[in-house]
């Protein structure tokens, strides 16, 4: 998995300071809320709102450090596998990401619905995979344009097709990135050792296209943990 | 600059549980003081602790996500120069792999005495220096053992001589790991974009010694910034 590396931490050194503002946030609203309360005058109604907001900052910047370490176990590189939600770990991916993504003008859709059955795999892997999708579709992506995540379940399995749409116009005219093999490689390895399949596709029409297939683990109904 | 990269990013996933570990420390005292807080039964003397150590938490979290900043922004990577000072670095490098080397019985020292001069350099490069210096140096170091930082200024210029000495006995027995050339060509290479200069022994005593020389800059009795 040494290719996985190397393309795993370029990826990381383009949104980390992403990853830096996206935790600099709730260190903002922890301060200025202590120093609210600190004043002595707030009502008590007014506290527990200050308190409640800081245990949300907390609750956020702890998430985003198990996304991190996730991302960067062992547990990631053993390859141990448990039920995951697809839309979960791009929910997770999507969070590591915000500000980068604010910064690019570029948003970034999950379509999922209800009943998405679970999968089996590695979830530092698949957070991984997520995050290196992402980063080759951000490649592709203008400014103002969209990058659409949607999950199709179907019988007994889940694809999940990820566009990336040029805001201004066709993608196909912009020069790809280098270094880019590394990435579809990386991530069609990445997914392989998890028993799913990746495929890559850009067509004429300016959009950049990501299929993962998932063969849906027998979990449906089972309550996770 | 590609090498250098490519090291940054092992050596980072070296210590990233690290860097999670130590920046859920703090969160784990601000959730705790706030619990203590809420419970309204404390005295303004205890409370006004409290808010003080959430406040020093606050501020290590920052700090380590500056550092982090520093060691993946954009400014590293441009090369722009400051006055620094060496001991501050090194600290702030401590900083970062401080739960890594615990967890490794890994002692690390800094000696510096007061009258260290300036250096001009970038910044978040020196950082990255420190930081593939002792990443070079633990894979050298048994459980145990220390990993000592010496300063010594001397007509115009700074040493930094890092020795690292096995707790347990020899380390010229120790396999050498792989990857450990691209390590010291990076090092070279950061160091020589900015003027200075990285060298490296291994003597037969199971030392391991790393030796950066800085021309010191000409602000000795100048402030910072």
């Amino acid at each position: 998995m040494e290719n996985v590396k190397i393309v795993k931490y370029k990826a990381f050194n383009e949104i980390a300071s992403s990853v830096v503002h996206e935790m600099k946030n709730p260190l903002s609203a922890i301060t200025l809320g202590l120093e609210y309360i600190q004043l002595g005058s707030a009502e008590a109604k007014a506290k527990a709102d200050v308190f409640s907001n800081i245990s949300t900052a907390v609750g956020r910047l702890n998430e985003m450090l198990e996304n991190l370490r996730l991302i960067f176990s062992d547990e990631s590189e053993s390859g141990k596998r448990t039920p995951l939600k697809i839309s979960e770990i791009l929910g997770k991916t999507k969070g590591l990401m915000n500000y980068y993504l604010t910064k690019n003008h570029i948003h970034f859709e999950i379509n999922a619905d209800g009943d998405e059955p679970w999968i089996i795999g590695n979830e530092g892997q698949l957070m991984t995979i997520f995050f290196l999708a992402a980063a080759w579709l951000i490649r592709r992506a203008e400014s103002g344009s969209s990058m659409v995540f949607q999950l199709a379940p179907e019988n007994g399995s889940i694809k999940v097709m990820a566009v990336s749409q040029g805001g201004s116009g066709s993608l196909s005219a912009k020069p790809r990135p280098a270094g880019d093999k590394q990435t579809t490689e990386a991530l069609k390895e990445l997914a392989s050792a998890n028993g799913w399949q990746a495929t890559f596709a850009e067509p004429d029409d300016g959009k950049a296209e990501l299929t993962i297939s998932f063969p849906a683990g027998k979990l449906m109904h089972q309550k996770r943990g």
